[in-house]
């Protein structure tokens, strides 16, 4: 069996630690790791599969030793500037942020949905946003059997998808409830402790936040179908972790719903909790540390002829980041 | 000026205290008050206006003394024993509970969407479900001059919606965060602090909340649009008070953004706060405390010929509950 060489960038943030935790659970045929960050981080220690692990700079040779993979969690600038670094080395790099998702020529990849596209990689493949990813990996099954016309996305995000500072600013508020004291904030324009936000990203022309397009586009591009109807509304709710999706989904075709649900249970990498009479449904303090999708409170939607309302959460820092480029690794090894 | 005698039932619940507040700011022409509430409540005082009142037991003779109107606070089942012995002495209920908001004889009222129904009462006004209100009153004027085709609703709704033991439950959240302590629910069947449920209200068959039928039905009723197509998502979230929504929309007919925009700006009871370059949208926390509508991040869906993102957010225990109510009363006076 081959044994990989592989390579961590952005090792100290939430993705990164998350994606040691799951590289610790799933034991692959890796017999090199380097830990990179930047040089803040440097000095650091990871402790991983009882070794520990200096972080290291990243530098415009952290390449050179040749690795077999590398994962960015890192941003966009650092991806843009590096990743073409490290594939010119070599390396197959599965970068986590937006830099390379809609350029046509970098496959972007959810392993349950469409791991055919990594055969045309030219050495990046991208990650999608992480409300995308659980998304789609409810939707593909759907649009295979039923043909997907629209869907209006409304989103439940939790503050761990703005990094540390976005969950500082929660516990800030937790901590400062009763005390009524001034906190100031690190991440969010407004407090999110007893908030909702309607802001992800930044905004653009046309009304929309860059969330909320990437969530379209995202979407467009791994269901493959480039001119799908679709509209989002992302929010940002005082929830720690994982993104809970409201989904109103039309379809070309008629569907029979207890069909309907026995595909999305038999489906890959999704757990179906649909049942009403005992209060069953998908729940974000549940989806915390797994890595599946989990999909609920499906009924027909009346107002249109072939229409589904669907509950989707997932664990945006695992399914929705770090365990998705680990799998897409998995798919290349 | 003639002068009402008023009797509000249900007095020391979240909504009655409200509506004691509501009624001292506005300084209505009332000569005697009274305040009712179930045995459990009798001998609590209440200071209103600079007075001490004493809570009285809700009797099938509370109504003897002669009452100009009743503004009920205190569930269905009260409503439906007790508002037709107040009419039967000639008070005009207006009741907040869901028990008459369906009987096609009883006005369902948002004053500032349908204040013409009211000549049509027999004794009991209905008001609307709190997440209906808000809707409505920003629908209304849109319906008026673009005539809505179809709606997708998703809520955000606070824990105020579901009483004082909701209130509690997210407390307790908060309180335990960092002591990692159980904490026995006294209202969800699920802890609501750092999660978002999917449940509000009852399951019915169809697997779709009594909530959400309400939504649908209450909206349908208000705009006086029988067959209008609606479908509703909605979702408790640990937010203390206010409810948010967002609301996609079809149209019949074209429009112009900007003119849309000048439409709600000039309807009654709506405060828009739409400006993208400022982060000025609607907040649960900016709308708590007020008696107005807040509507923002107004955009196109480009996902059908003519159709809108909405934003909508009120304070769901004022505007939602006790001060609609009063505003009907007011109508009447």
């Amino acid at each position: 069996m081959k044994s990989y060489k592989f390579a961590l960038v952005g090792a100290t943030g939430i993705v990164g630690q998350t994606a040691c935790k799951v590289l610790e659970e799933k034991k692959l045929p890796i017999s090199k790791y380097a830990f990179f960050a930047s040089s803040k981080s440097v000095g650091k220690t990871i402790h991983f599969l009882g070794n520990e692990y200096h972080v290291e700079e990243l530098t415009e040779h952290s390449f050179d030793e040749g690795f077999d993979f590398a994962i960015f969690s890192a941003g966009a600038d650092i991806a843009r500037k590096f990743a073409p670094i490290a594939v010119s080395k070599g390396c197959i790099v599965i970068d986590n942020s937006s830099a390379f998702r809609m350029d046509p020529n970098i496959p972007l990849v959810v392993p349950e949905v469409n791991s055919n596209e990594l055969k045309n990689h030219n050495g990046i493949i991208a990650n999608p946003n992480c409300s995308t990813i659980q998304a789609v990996v409810a939707l593909k099954p759907l649009d295979e059997k039923y043909d997907i016309k629209r869907i209006v996305y409304s989103t439940y995000q939790a503050v761990s998808g703005a990094g540390s500072k976005g969950i500082l600013d929660l516990e800030n508020g937790i901590k400062n409830y009763h005390k009524h004291n001034d906190y100031s904030l690190q991440k969010f324009p407004y407090p999110i402790f007893n908030n909702c936000l309607p802001h992800i990203d930044v905004f653009m022309e046309n009304g929309y936040t860059k969330e909320e397009e990437k969530m379209i586009n995202e979407t467009r591009k791994i269901l493959n179908k480039p001119d799908l109807k679709i509209t989002a509304t992302t929010v940002r709710v005082p929830v720690s972790n994982s993104h809970s999706e409201s989904i109103n989904i039309e379809f070309n075709k008629d569907f029979d719903l207890s069909e309907l649900k026995d595909i999305l249970k038999n489906s890959p990498g999704i757990i179906l909790q649909d049942d009403m009479t005992s209060n069953i449904y998908p729940l974000a303090i549940n989806a915390s540390g797994h890595d599946e999708v989990f999909v609920g409170r499906i009924r027909k939607d009346f107002s249109v002829p072939y229409g589904i309302n669907l509950w989707v959460v997932a664990d945006n820092i695992r399914k929705g980041a770090a365990t998705n480029a680990i799998q897409i690794m998995q798919n290349l090894m």
